[in-house]
């Protein structure tokens, strides 16, 4: 009789997240480039919260099923083929890509064409919830929201050598997704110089992970904006100099923001709310030749309405960005070198949950008092 | 007494074009970084037109002044500190940049923070026409409709050695602006690979020049849009796989160009109408992680309205491109190391006037009848 383990099985929403912590059994062995991987902790992301809400049949989602992308674990089991880890090892994971489309050859992994399939549509036959139920497995190719899961190869960075210890490798549990998508867009798509001034709009974790690299990267001015003062704090002790506080409802943002910067011309937004009068209002703010990164989810049906022979005129560029434009296996080693280095400080943003309080840490995520909650399992 | 020499002088519009040919004397030598330059021939460009039909006053806009900036010519005179060319050497003129601002030193001069100070606002003191007026220079660096002109050394391209005769160098004229823009968009912005398709709209000088550097890229298809069968025919002579004619007013252009490609994705569009229902239009038939570069000038005070979550969804961008992100020193070599392969065939799309005939070229721009009039001085 298989062993059980602590999971969050996601079911249809009501219309929020309907997340239960119960038990899931993993009834089979990897198959062919997959790997049997315990969890020691999972990073939640708005996206798992995004795609919790989408209706069941809508966009091919069905449930019950597992999410979780930012996984962190030891290789318990490897399937045929595998090379990337050895039982024991311990691993991050990130999404799944094909390696093989279009795109995949030209090093556009983020853009895979089989990245639906791969990463959200899921998978049957690896989890059976306390019911008895099959739930969706493979969600990002790894669905780590359970104490066991089977994962995909390619989801796989093996972190041997560069992880201490089981207490390191939860503190690093979501550079998978979230940390990666906001520090890539910065260090891979703008790629910003020390003259430049960067705009980051919605400070969880990936606008603060864009706030972190753009001072990396040395950027003259970094500004943060959000509703809330709690993360503009936070902002500035990672590397903000300026910050908005937009939660005033009559807050001219372009006016403001050009304020801030004296005029000086604005390089580049990292936006991460997917609000749509944030977004136009940073396609006005921004400066000649300006690059609007565009990483928040709008809601469907949104219309985006550009001044064109402004935005035309000073040579503006709107670009949607996906998960840094890198992969894991890319992305994350950069990672853990910053913050050996002290200057990825992503403990600060940290909150850890026993798998028995998830709920806690999805509410927390969402009301705010947790920037990006982990669960440990 | 100073000589006096053919030119095109253009007077506040009326609210088109207000051409005329007369002659004009330049009065002085060059200065600093300046060359006086004896013009062989200039292209006519959409530009010039677009400019000229901006009203007194406004945007800095002044009359009476030489336009032209796809100028060829010989070199008559240098100015000090000149080290581009000689007296005698051929050259072609593309625009000028400061070389100094943030974005210049980011080798991005099409963005140069002074461009429109140094490419569009002129300078005086250079030409007095035949009523003796002063009429703006320096347009692109250069104000080429004249049979000699003062240029800014950055504006120069010394072609000596790559061109065989003056009859070569009259040819040569328009590639320092609409042939690099269309061309530098392919090669330079989309990097588009063999299995990408792309979509070229419009096929004036820009939009035939992105035609045949999408040939010479050797992409899968090339889809090639216009009003007029007989830029159709020509796309097709250049590399167009195949061609949409959108002059019927029901015409669908979303399903008409997913019709021709059979719902393959669509890599790359090179817009260049600047026509707002045709960028939305092109917006939404590209597919996954596609993008789109906007180099047709839209319309003052237009609006673009996209639809986001699809947009966003599929991974796609908007970018405001200019002078195929190139400068004329790395991008003209090319286009002539093309044409000396046999590859960008532009002999097949320009047609010379004598300068007295100056408006009947703009007019058979205008009216479609030459693709790329050039005058010959």
């Amino acid at each position: 009789m298989a062993t059980e383990y602590p999971a969050v099985v996601c079911y249809a929403p009501n219309p929020g997240p309907n997340w239960k912590v119960e038990t899931v059994k993993v009834p089979r062995s990897p198959k062919e480039h997959e790997l049997k991987v315990r969890m020691i902790a999972t990073g939640i992301c708005h996206s798992d919260v995004f795609v919790s809400c989408i209706p069941d049949g809508v966009m091919g989602a069905q449930y019950p099923k597992v999410l979780g992308h930012e996984g962190a674990g030891i290789v318990e089991e490897v399937g045929p083929g595998v090379t990337v880890a050895k039982v024991g090892d311990p691993v991050l994971l990130s999404y799944d890509y094909c390696s093989k489309c279009d795109l995949c050859n030209e090093h556009k992994e983020p853009y895979c064409l089989e990245w639906q399939k791969l990463n959200v549509l899921g998978e049957k036959g690896i989890f059976e919830t306390s019911k008895a139920e099959d739930a969706g497995a493979k969600f990002f190719g790894q669905s780590s929201f359970a104490g066991m899961s089977i994962v995909s190869e390619t989801s796989v960075v093996n972190v041997k050598g560069q992880i201490k210890d089981n207490e390191d490798l939860k503190l690093m549990a979501p550079l998978g997704c979230g940390l990666m998508t906001g520090s890539g867009a910065v260090v891979n798509t703008a790629k910003p110089q020390s003259h430049d001034i960067v705009l980051v709009t919605g400070l969880g974790a990936v606008g603060l992970g864009a706030v972190m690299a753009a001072k990396i990267s040395g950027c003259k001015e970094i500004i943060a904006v959000d509703r809330v003062a709690s993360r503009l704090e936070m902002a500035k002790e990672l590397g903000a100099t300026k910050v908005l506080n937009t939660s005033k409802p009559d807050t001219n943002f372009v006016e403001e923001v050009q304020k801030l910067v004296d005029g000086q011309r604005i390089g580049y937004v990292v936006e991460t709310t997917g609000v749509v009068a944030v977004i136009q209002a940073c396609a006005q703010a921004m400066g000649k030749h300006g690059k609007l990164i565009q990483i928040g989810i709008p809601a469907p049906g949104s219309e985006l309405k550009l001044q064109l022979s402004e935005f035309f005129g000073l040579n503006k560029t709107f670009e949607s960005h996906f998960l840094g434009d890198t992969t894991g296996q890319a992305h994350i080693p950069k990672m853990l070198q910053w913050h050996r280095e002290g200057k990825f400080p992503i403990e600060k943003i940290v909150k850890y949950f026993p798998a028995k309080d998830a709920l806690l840490a999805l509410q927390g995520m969402e009301d705010g008092s947790a920037i990006k909650p982990i669960i440990i399992w």
